[in-house]
């Protein structure tokens, strides 16, 4: 019975014995445990998860594309299947509605489709072929061949506020699966129910296409233990991560210590500055408003796509802008945030800009449960951020901060200042646009995507896409978690020289 | 006068000052001082090399790519213009001959070449287009158009054992200079003079076809310290390194410490097993012995892919293959190494397999050079290896140690336990290869090129070559230093969302 939780890890085809510790979800809205408890996964359970990933490695890196691309079509179908079932729990687990946590479940599914049709292509392979040449002086020219390999069993962390595209079959899961890597998922704590529903969705479509034993495995855990022992795991040989900026801090220097170091991509933080330039402002200041507005406050801010600084021009096109922004921040619904620990650190990071000199400009209508966010708005000028760079930091929720500046000229010593952003917006006239280059050269060398005439919430599943940005958005600015080259980051190059067909990979024959 | 040495760091087109401290080549046959003492690089220096290099790096990056193969063309052609004379100090300097370094500097102006042609392909920069769909639902799609950019100013240390082809000029050089980067180079103490008339001929290209001031810098220096400020200065974006595990380890950790950690591709130690399987040894033995003795005393030995374990079938033909290549080692030459440095690391590196039990069979003749070194082979039984696993660790140098086994699958469990390796090499006969698959599948996991019939020195520059491998072979093994993907290491991904042709890069419009 898919719908029915069991609260025990899934290693590869199996399911766990009860463990000596358990720990229960929290309904996001009231607070209140919900059925049944997880067991927590200890150190054995750990040590055949990966131990089944390390062994179903060879077997699974070697199947024919078609049947990895199978598993992977199957697998969303099924996550659609029992959509309801996971929607509805994750709503519980979450609090982000049926609405936006449905919209997220068909984008799973059809991530896993884009990687199986990725697969079918085999471009990610990057084949190159150089043939021998007997008669080359004063050496022969051998026969050259290489192409991507997987790296071998991967180890991803689920995220708290995408239960479903950035956790146990998200981006990670899915691309490590496509290029032909065991995955050992370990579930978030806030959402273990959803976890182990698509977890056991995952495991049902392994075993309907013959997937070997221990491809995916899932375990479960409420502290930091288990997810360090399993990046420490000399069996793992890359890291899919997406979280705050102190635990992907962790978990890459814990990579780095290993006797032999590992790649781990840490999705961290971001505040996805967007510059408004004056035409833009004067002839559309309104319009800008409220999508800026439904854009830091949908999924309650939680998102590392956040616009949290927004540069607006001083003067009136640029108060018009803020008093709109103002006025509709005031009228928005508080809402309930993922968990009472990010609610927390949410009320922290509005402490702290409060701190550093930020003016308040408006606060949403209070909610009345205990972890409800209202929708926050900043003002500060932009030598006041230049002189406090704290201000850039990311607040993790619905607050965003205006940044009133004269000149472009301190847009770009702004963006010359400013950390690595997984996005940058630009909002301008037609007529505006080569005035801005300069401060695009330097936003291209600071982010990921840069964007025009839009907010950074909702990232399009497309080959193009790029999802990362130079450190601290992510701790390896040269990959993507998004789109086709997602595919990447999980292989390596391998190359054959005067290698007989025997010994060589089907695609290299 | 581009024969007659300075001694002075190059600081973009202009000629560092004299400096507070100066040191002094030598030449590597006979141990005496080479003229002229050279200044070696303050921390003004770097800081000016460093500011010129971010200074040119939105120029140098946004030139036509034609502009950017001009330049790397004509450095090709001033190198071979000014061949003998670099060949002729490089000699003294290294001791590794006029015919090896002529072949050198040949495969370095033809990398130089190769990128060249590779930038006017525009491969590299892997574009990839998804236009905008206003009529889907529920959301309009956008554009999202992608492409590899530049990093930035590039670190690049030069090799003490490739002169030409790993230091200032070389791979590293080319292929960041190819995609965009400025280098800033530091030159190996042990090369100064070469890397001074290298040095100036890419600083002469670079004026002639007009790259912006502070493409190219170079700076001497025989200690560490400046080196580590290098990786340390915020405005570097990349390191390229070759030498030793221990250099390249301590430059990880500096990367990693940086507020903004940076990539570091270290290529630092490997012994490139070489598995002759009973057949081969058998039919070909002494030809495989010969093969062997070539490669490892090829340079005297000082090569990353230098053979450093050999395993081959105990019993007869073993023994046939084994004395050959005894015999031969005995009757080699003695050969001066790079430095007495490397020299005296050799004698520890042999001291120590004596103490680890290998027993030695045989020594080539002695040399009179203070520096010279005698080729040397080991035996020991694959149990010895697997109990002692220091006998697997690199001997920079002309030796070599035969591994004597019983079973294949011997073979198989000692390549399970083996580092990351550059290369691994199979010889066999045609009807043992279906045999030696598992051998096969795990080697592909532990090396960057996997190689059959051949010896692993001569690493050919094409386009499929990989020549990288997982840790600690290099310290990053998805990369190449040699080939086309060898672009790739100082770029990242870079997304626009309907950003409007007057701020796209010109490949993206």
């Amino acid at each position: 019975m898919p719908g029915t939780l069991e609260g025990r890890s899934l290693l590869g085809l199996a399911t766990a014995e009860p463990g000596a510790r358990s720990f229960q979800a929290v309904d996001a809205r009231s607070g209140e445990p919900l059925e049944p408890p997880f067991h927590a996964a200890g150190s054995a359970d750990l040590e055949r998860a990966v131990t089944m990933a390390e062994r179903a490695f060879p077997a699974y890196a070697a199947l024919d594309d078609a049947e990895r691309s199978a598993f992977l079509r199957t697998a969303a179908s099924t996550l659609e299947a029992r959509g309801d079932a996971i929607v509805a729990r994750a709503d519980r687990e979450t609090a982000l509605g049926v609405a936006r946590l449905t919209g997220e479940l068909g984008r799973t599914a059809n991530q896993l489709r884009l990687f199986a049709t990725l697969v079918d292509e085999g471009r990610w392979r990057d084949v190159r072929i150089d043939r021998a040449d007997p008669e080359r002086e004063p050496a022969p020219r051998p026969d050259v061949r290489s192409l991507r390999r997987p790296l071998g069993p991967v180890a991803v962390f689920g995220a708290s506020n995408f239960p479903l595209a950035f956790s146990v079959a998200g981006g990670d899961t899915a691309s490590a699966l496509a290029v032909g890597c065991p995955v050992v998922a370990k579930a978030h704590p806030a959402h273990p129910g959803t976890s182990e529903l698509v977890g056991r969705a995952l495991r049902s479509a392994a075993r309907d296409t013959g997937m070997p034993d221990g491809t995916f495995s899932l375990l479960f855990d409420d502290g930091h233990e288990l997810g360090q022992a399993l990046v420490r795991h000399p069996a793992i040989r890359a890291v899919g991560f997406t979280g705050s900026r102190a635990g992907g801090q962790a978990l890459v220097h814990l990579a780095a210590e290993r006797p032999e170091p590992i790649p781990v991509f840490a999705e961290m933080s971001s505040v996805n500055p967007v510059f408004v330039l004056p035409g833009a402002a004067r002839e559309r200041g309104r319009a800008i408003a409220d999508a800026l507005l439904a854009s830091f406050t949908l999924g309650v801010g939680q998102f590392c796509t956040n616009p949290g600084l927004v540069l607006v021009p001083a003067g009136g096109a640029g108060d018009a802008l803020r008093d709109r922004l103002v006025e509709g921040a005031r009228r928005s619904e508080a809402q309930v945030m993922l968990t009472a620990g990010i609610h927390r650190a949410f009320q922290g990071g509005l402490e702290r800009l409060a701190e550093l000199g930020a003016r308040r400009l408006a606060d949403g209508r209070g909610g009345t449960a205990a972890t409800a966010a209202s929708a926050a708005v900043w003002e500060v000028g932009v030598d006041e951020l230049v002189a406090r760079p704290g201000l850039a930091q990311e607040v993790f929720g619905p607050s965003t901060v205006l940044v009133r500046y004269r000149e472009l000229e301190e847009l770009v010593a702004f963006a010359r200042a400013m950390e690595g952003q997984l996005t940058a917006s630009l909002f301008g006239e037609a007529d505006e646009w080569e005035g801005a280059q300069p401060l695009a050269a330097v936003l291209e060398r600071k982010v990921g995507r840069l964007i025009v005439e839009g907010v950074p919430t909702g990232v399009e599943v497309c080959r193009a896409m790029v999802h990362g940005g130079p450190y601290p958005a992510t701790s390896d600015g040269r990959s993507t978690s998004v789109g086709a080259r997602a595919m990447e980051r999980f292989t390596r190059l391998v190359a054959y020289q005067n290698v007989p067909a025997t010994l060589l990979p089907p695609p290299l024959r």
